[in-house]
């Protein structure tokens, strides 16, 4: 019973996810170039995702934007106690665990495929050897500081490339698996 | 009489384009994988170069691998008196003018393109707006500190995505024009 742990992130040219206050108007400055019905791959990612697994920050963040983008299961990795809105609490879940007792808990539960997202909960993921492929897509534009993807980590990690595909519009998607 | 700046640079996937202490051993460990006689386009690129552009610590690493591989005339940018050795002092030139006055007097000289080389000096170019179109040649390993090719940015600098070739070895190479 193997759990893939998946990231599927988009990127500025200098590796950042957001501002340092978690701000995406690049980003969204950068979509309003993209043809109306490409989503770069997200629905088709999307449909492969059992359970999305994310921190508290990208929680919030994504609860900032008002309506709720998610069918599947959300799980909030949280140490402190998480408010979930009340029409949410059939979907998304807080839990406290490590990201080796959840990834066993959900490998024992017969899950095949999370998303992991958010730059903390990628970090420690991957600091952990959890992550098993990496999708990111480059945005042309260099924002110059904020949430880096990929933070510090403590030894080198290799990756295999798997694919590149870039969009007329500007857009370098490439897919890694992390070597074990 | 347009001077074209360029930069043609190999960085890992989390964006360092040395270990902070300069160490390339990452990269070269990664170049184990090219095939003979594989450059990545750098003789071709190299080709339509007049002169190369660069700091003294990107001067003194060269140095450093024993020989000097430039046959191109060489200017290193530092505020400080530089020491050339003799036997390259017809084809290495030091000078303390800003990135600017640099590029005026080269392209009064009927200069058409430099390289620019080294992580302060491509960011200071930059930050003079001074860069016409970056190469990266994305290897597929995260270090995870290190000397970053971009730094930070004082605004966000958009780019044109020029072209893409990913290599079966894993190194993914993007082109990219500065937008004006």
């Amino acid at each position: 019973m193997k759990l893939e742990k998946s990231v599927f992130i988009a990127t500025s040219l200098d590796g950042y996810i957001a501002r340092g206050d978690g701000n995406l108007d690049w980003l969204d400055k950068a979509n309003l170039s993209v043809p109306e019905g490409e989503d770069c791959g997200y629905v088709s990612f999307m449909s492969t995702v059992d359970v999305l697994v994310m921190g508290r920050n990208t929680f919030e963040k994504v609860l900032s934007f008002g309506g709720w983008p998610y069918e599947k299961k959300v799980i909030v990795l949280s140490s402190n106690n998480l408010e979930i809105p009340e029409n949410l609490k059939k979907r998304v879940y807080s839990s406290a665990e490590t990201p080796e007792e959840l990834c066993n808990r959900l490998a024992a539960d017969g899950i095949k495929r999370i998303y992991v997202d958010g730059g903390s909960v990628i970090q420690s993921f991957l600091a952990g050897g959890l992550i098993t492929d990496i999708t990111i897509t480059v945005i042309p534009v260099l924002i110059g500081s904020g949430i880096s993807l990929f933070g510090n980590t403590v030894k080198d990690i290799e990756l295999e490339h798997i694919s590149t595909k870039s969009y007329e519009f500007g857009f370098v998607q490439n897919k890694y698996v992390v070597k074990r």
